[in-house]
């Protein structure tokens, strides 16, 4: 749409839209809002668009995503739960447990995350779990607790949903959903998260190619919910050395075709304590938007990866020295500009963000 | 050896190890000189030592690799060429084309790393290459170019070796001995680079593990030279979104384990000009000792690699932020040290190189 | 159990086993019946049961797997579909579309399979697409024609649930209920199908370890359905001359280890034509107990996965040829002995089912 | 050439090709020469050469590989090692120890081999070992050993080259050079074999893609050296049953575009003695021209693999075993017909060989 163009235009787009039997998708951004048409086999004559008032545009995208791209929202999207945000200026921190344990567990990791100034705590309810013997997670009696947790601290809450109705119970008293890596293509449950107003928080498959989490994304946006959170946590290779291998790369590459934001996680993507801090740092040096964090008041005692957990301590340290290196790169660093032959400034990340 | 051991006393331990058939490896470190003991089947009984002057203790190695582990070396080796470093302080920048192609584009790469004040000039003379019928680099005219810009820049030069004969070329001219990912298990090769005075830097194979990469670089330092530096390439997975996944984890992972100084390789790791940046960043972040990176004066015309290659103005531009990112994450630096609970300063990089 | 233990034996160890809180599973062998116990956290006091009449053994299984095992059952499981086997000497060929796409199509590719005396039908009715937008099977409609296929051909019906109700359709109309590779960790739907009276073929997942594939078998078997067979699928890796790497090295793994029937999914472990009748041979002469294979009337009009699938002349080459390296490598073939240095014969096979 | 092309006009083509300044490679099929050209950079006019007395056609090869290829010669090279041949109807067995460790165990193994009707035997003498300090072959004192084998039994002898000097032992005692799959890259390897007039058993790296592996070939027959077999080994992924994953999709693969025999060397390809049989039968039943086994007199005294090498009784079994599949698989064999659809004889093997 045109940059002032009015609510009643963008609907009126919607209507003819809906009226041919696709379905439209109105995304707001900083200047204009662009509106995807999903729903068709193969192209629309884009010329009955162009003359509806408002109208700026028709752009066809021949790729096989189309919400999460660039050629749809030219600038990055930006979740937001209350006043926290991901995607924005600030680098958004989750953390907390891998699994909800019990109360004095999960009170003890929260204070340390309150502490450290992360506006979001993560924390396992249901638990997927390689082994139908290991421990499940609390349920329901370990989603009171979240519930708790929000309003002691202040808190946003992120959990993992194993099935549609846990989304059902997740919109009651928490704040964005987590899709785990073993679901990314579980397309019963993107689509319940789709139709949700919480935000979605998806995770990488162990063997997912860019372009197949990237649908995964465009099966969320398809039914409408477009505020999507990618998190990058590593994948399967042959090395040892690690858990998973974590591919930053990942970062750079999306930022080339999407406007979702991306954050990484660096305890999946290493599985080991002595790596997440400089994995971090790597992490927030790469462009993401934000990193997840694995805390555990007792490490050596968790329920399940322990091996990853940091202690308190080893989390403010953390915490300090990935800031430091947003700070050192952020776009608005003297540090980081340079004259370049041509006289004029270049920002950090320009690269990364074209 | 005790720290006020005399050469003399460390001589006298050589001349016993030998005397029974075995090799010694002397390491001089800041403040005691270590040294290894090769050519055993099995293990030798340490008593034999214990009481000869100058030696404070008989440690056994039970790792499959002895020389290149902490046990033997516990600081970090710094590689000295002239008065440039790798290991120490100082961020090493090794920079140049992919392949020497000419006089002309040679001079010009090396007066853009030149100005940016990396001091190591990398580029191909014997190029290996997939294909029979591709560009096979310039070979000894290339050589003699490279030799040419050592005298008119001062710059330390670093070119691959892919036969044994080429390592008695690069010793004539060259200050680094490289051995690419291909030759990672080229035992000749690695063995007569074992036999020289030149550092050598030694890139992970693309199917690693991190095992075999350590081996590779013991099988060099089990011939007398322990100037090994090590250069993750990234590896060989199933994404197709780069060239290669820069496994970054390998950096804490080999701090873990040993004294050899780490390089990162994010143009080989990506593949794609838009991402080395980035990945830069990362490599500097997550604790690597220096870059390896591809520029070239016109990228679209270069004779291989074409796609990854920095231009001059890139290059600077990734100088410069990863030199704020490398200020931010320094031991010295202030921003990255937090109060503990302990009331005591953690320094940066702590759990790194733990 | 003893051999000759009664019912009314068995039932009374069952009594005990879930007085004491616990899940008990018995399966009848050839020779006795096995029961295993689950629920239990860590090692529970085997003399509990010794004296229990009928008793034979109690047997501690310290595997993170426990129902799969040679360790509780050492005769393989024979799947019995009606009077169709799986597992026993008969080669078990289950064949069809990638989807069912209409009437005619599948019921001329119902008659092919027929023709060539395969007993078990596939076709997708829900299909898990990697594009939100591309074709999603016929879903209920699709399944009103597997029904009648089922009724004019007497071929058994093996279909994909993608979700808990899906199991629930299958039990009304299907035989067999299968379970793809990316919801191979999807908990809620093993336990669903654990649940299930029908058999469960149960793919492997892109990236899944042999551990990880048995232990989702184990969550199956965990709720009480032990007519599982495994389906060797093929793996993500870096080669791209085929969709996924067939590992065939997984039959004898698991024939190592575990009683469950393997067969092997050739058309998707390659992903075109001309591949699958070559590795369907290999797939029987490695010792799989079947093979699942993808056949279309007419494959340039497929609506998914076209190019892995046979047409009709192609399929009843490939049961021929698949047939004579059965009876060439069956136990009872006189060419496939021979005079071993002790004089006594081995059958085929002999090495890998040990 | 025209099939009654003489040999002076076969030659006549050569000198044109080599006075222009190219490189001439004439190859003799059944029924016609065909004649390669390389050392052009981008097209040649083939004008020049239609009008050349012989010449048939000329075809321009635009893949990135020209000698490997159909295009070059559509029937499959048979590799003739005096009475022995690898690519025609005999399968051929190549079997031995990983490495000979003293004349008793290499006469030992070699006297199994013999009597299993195998007519090549491998042994190593100069290992490529991970570690400095494992056993690295007897080099020339293994050399002799091999030499006196090869006179005593008749067995043609496989022994694997690290390093071009070992091409020249090789000459003068042995039959057929190996290059192993660590060297598949290591081009001044495959240049001098290239150059030598035995036959170079080409084994596929850990990491290589079909396409790298093919090109490593034509940089061995690039050089003159047209016998070139491929050995399909196992390549590395996330897989931890196996100590390589074997990609017997290769062989179907190679089949399509190159007429080099392949064969499959199962003993590395799983790494476990148990496996070996099976995945044996596998690569017969794929179609490959032949295996490659290692047999120990001793396996739990081997010096080196010695979880992988089979007893001399396993492999007389596993001999007995593919030689009945490779009969039902025969093209003539009786089993493997079927009136297809158009009343003509579809013989087995006719897919994989387009």
């Amino acid at each position: 749409m045109k940059p002032g163009a009015t609510p009643r235009e963008v609907d009126a787009v919607v209507a003819v839209v809906e009226s041919i039997g696709f379905r439209a998708h109105p995304m707001p951004g900083a200047t204009r809002t662009a509106i995807g048409i999903t729903g068709n086999q193969g192209p629309i004559d884009g010329r009955r668009f162009e003359n509806i008032p408002g109208v700026a545009e028709v752009i066809r995208v021949t790729k096989p995503y189309k919400l999460i791209t660039l050629d749809l929202r030219p600038e990055k999207t930006v979740v937001r739960v209350d006043d926290a945000t991901i995607g924005a200026s600030e680098l958004a921190i989750i953390a907390g447990p891998c699994a909800i344990e019990n109360r004095d567990q999960a009170f003890a990791v929260a204070e340390t995350v309150q502490q450290s100034g992360a506006r979001f705590f993560r924390g396992g309810v249901w638990k997927p779990r390689t082994s139908p013997y290991a421990f499940q997670g609390l349920g329901e009696k370990g989603w009171k607790i979240m519930a708790e947790i929000r309003n002691a601290f202040g808190l946003k809450i992120v959990t993992e949903a194993l099935e549609p109705p846990h989304v059902d119970l997740i919109e009651d008293y928490g704040d964005v959903i987590q899709i785990g890596a073993r679901n990314m293509q579980n397309f019963s449950l993107l689509r319940r998260a789709g139709r949700s107003k919480l935000p979605v928080l998806l995770k990488r498959g162990m063997a997912a190619t860019l372009e197949e989490w990237l649908l995964a994304a465009e099966y969320i946006m398809a039914e409408g919910n477009y505020n999507v959170i990618l998190c990058e946590r590593g994948v399967r290779t042959f090395a040892q050395h690690t858990r998973n291998t974590l591919d930053l790369a990942s970062v750079p590459a999306i930022r080339r075709i999407s406007h979702l934001p991306v954050i990484v996680d660096p305890s999946h993507g290493t599985g080991s304590a002595y790596m997440v801090t400089p994995l971090a740092r790597a992490g927030v040096a790469v462009g993401a938007d934000g990193l997840m964090i694995e805390v555990h008041n007792k490490p050596e005692l968790a329920l399940s990866d322990g091996a990853q957990a940091l202690t308190p301590s080893q989390f403010a340290q953390l915490i300090a020295e990935v800031r430091a290196i947003r700070e050192a790169t952020a776009p608005d660093s003297n540090k980081t500009r340079i004259q370049n032959p041509q006289n004029s400034e270049i920002p950090v990340d320009a690269l990364a963000n074209r």
